[in-house]
């Protein structure tokens, strides 16, 4: 089965794939977690040039281009072949990421995006996409807690910016029937019941 | 003016390219010679990449989106401006490069690499395009005769993968009116006199 994350910075996606990682590891059912971009040797060199903050002048296309390179790597040579050793296969952020974030986030047309992404992905489609969803706003306030670390390239963006890619999650929402929407104001454990209760249906649902 | 050479390996390209600067620096005719993939800072790490044999593991889809990624950043950059300020832009390889390879050469379906290099290139289309032609088997015969140093992981190809890619530009060059075939079997200078005769009759025209 293959289990995707996705939503705006800050929303707590990282600390429920832990989360899941730790319920699977308990059943010792055997589980692979990658994280986006990244996860293998060219995925993660491509990695370190998107978040590098020397590279400011990076275009949109630049960007998206190199999303679907270290992912099209990833999918070869890290996802597929678990997921056919039968494999919990769990990423944080997948090509949903690249829809919402330089799709509506950036503006390139959504149409374009999705050729890209047929292309990077293949017929390896997640089984289900959890989307965590908060607010901009509440994003932003995360945000300025943490700013006292230093932020990444990416993380450094507008509230505009947050709306717009909370708006294109929330579109992908309406069409995919893979995508369950979960309230990222919940506490982190109700967060995690609700994955549970989702991924416990369709274990059932794929063994009926 | 924008004007990219492309062929198969060893087609002689290169050497036209320089040719073609000579004469616009003689005429102090403002140029701007490019190399793909590369030519900022950002495009050349990716070129590194590219070119490295270690990356034999390399996916076909990672492959077109990395010179993609490259590209992009090269027309936003570099030859966006240049056009702008009036200036000859020549480029050794252009988006026709990856149609040819990726899609005809590696099999990435060709209506999917036209999306791409939509989104790569937007509305920075070549006016007009030289394609030298030699046949695969006077490619392998060049290679050859190059094999005492080293070659890059790009050209370690066989010949029916040069053949497919030559005839790819040939498909491309059927449908596309700035696509200018010549025959790279003629001598150095006869191929440079037969660029300049089609670069100044497409000058000619503009001025009309």
């Amino acid at each position: 089965m293959f289990i995707t994350f996705e939503g705006i910075d800050f929303s707590g996606k990282s600390t429920q794939v832990e989360l899941l990682k730790k319920y699977f590891d308990n059943l010792n059912k055997p589980n692979k977690i990658i994280r986006e971009p990244g996860g293998t040797e060219i995925s993660e060199i491509i990695r370190k040039i998107l978040l590098d903050k020397a590279h400011i002048k990076m275009s949109d296309e630049t960007e998206i281009f190199l999303f679907s390179a270290s992912r099209a790597q990833l999918v070869k040579e890290v996802i597929k072949p678990f997921l056919e050793k039968g494999y919990f296969v769990i990423s944080d952020r997948f090509h949903d990421s690249t829809t919402a974030y330089q799709g509506y986030g950036r503006g390139i047309p959504v149409e374009l995006v999705n050729y890209v992404n047929k292309l990077a992905i293949g017929k390896i489609i997640p089984d289900i996409t959890f989307f965590i969803d908060i607010p901009a706003e509440e994003a932003e306030k995360r945000k300025l807690k943490k700013m006292k670390k230093e932020l990444d390239r990416i993380e450094v963006a507008d509230l505009d910016f947050f709306k717009r890619v909370r708006n294109g999650y929330l579109k992908i929402a309406s069409n995919e029937k893979r995508f369950k929407v979960i309230d990222g104001m919940l506490s982190i454990e109700e967060i995690h019941k609700q994955i549970l209760k989702n991924i416990t249906l369709l274990e059932t649902k794929e063994n009926l």
